[in-house]
């Protein structure tokens, strides 16, 4: 039986990467869950953000960021960047994080991140239903040689472990079994009705 | 030691939804992991399309579309959804999923998802990196009462079991256990300051 809960905003899961901009003892990061991949070609992410974060006026102004998956081991240092404001915290100091540069962009990435995306700052959209959309334009890639594919191209969501965020109960999981291939699960009833 | 990839479009994790529109016979859906939450008031989602999608044209016509966040024991029917154009396949009939009426908006829900939203559309974007994106205002959600939380305003994450995609390796996961709450684990860091 379905139940009517009204208009919620929920996605089911979300990521929760931490989002870097800044150079130098400037740098700062905040986790933007409302964060999706916009582009292949070029690759490009799309994040939703509050106008007044300290990061975002750092984007602006370096015209580039960094995006950084957690593992699910620092839940801890991730809810805090997303509850304190780089105005107020020096937040690379208090989490203990360590940077390091990129290789594109001013930006440096999150050492204790897996995986990391740096991107050229491309454009913000005032989105119809009022928020702001900053889209950045993904110049390059970094993982962990621990956690990359035999084949070396991708990172294995196993061994990534990244921190996964809930909506609606505000809670942070990891990922559980492997489920299905994509690209591949479904072709069973597409042969059915061959 | 990080090993450079490349750009990659990677995100980590994203959800993977089927995206509902049209009405009656011709009601049919699509996979769409380029998706997020866009506005909290009102509630909204964003979600990034291949222009050619039989779907996108009966959300411009309709005005309208569903979001319907499957378990990961539907991640087969799920895949074909992506798999497959409504062009030239029945995914509805081919699937086996039920449709059921929307409180607000004329696309139906998909009844086998347990948690089901209903947006108006709003406005499309074309991105400067070349992609499409929707904005729909989520008007109403839906949740199978098996999953409420005890509260009954919340989906039970647990218990909702949502399917999860993993992009680079190509993967449906589900969600593993919980690590930590959040606006709540990052204080213990805000306290040692004080």
């Amino acid at each position: 039986m379905k139940k009517r809960l009204g208009p919620q905003s929920r996605c089911y899961p979300m990521p929760i990467p931490l989002v870097l901009s800044g150079v130098g003892d400037e740098a700062t990061m905040f986790a933007v869950a409302w964060t999706t991949v916009c582009g292949s070609d070029p690759p490009a992410i799309a994040m939703v953000v509050g106008r007044r974060h300290h990061t975002v006026a750092l984007i602006r102004e370096t015209r580039a960021f960094t995006v950084n998956f957690a593992p699910a081991s620092l839940a801890r240092e991730v809810d805090y960047c997303g509850l304190t404001s780089g105005r107020d915290h020096e937040k690379v100091a208090r989490t203990g994080l360590t940077l390091a540069p990129s290789s594109v962009v001013t930006p440096p990435i999150i050492v204790e991140c897996p995986y990391n995306l740096e991107c050229r700052f491309v454009e913000e959209i005032e989105l119809a239903t009022g928020s702001l959309m900053m889209v950045g334009e993904i110049v390059e890639a970094h993982a962990d040689e621990e956690v990359l594919t035999d084949d070396g191209k991708s990172a294995d969501p196993g061994k990534l472990d990244p921190l996964v965020y809930i909506t609606g109960t505000r809670e942070y999981f990891r990922l559980g079994e492997h489920v299905a291939d994509a690209y591949s699960a479904g072709r069973e009833l597409m042969e059915e009705r061959e």
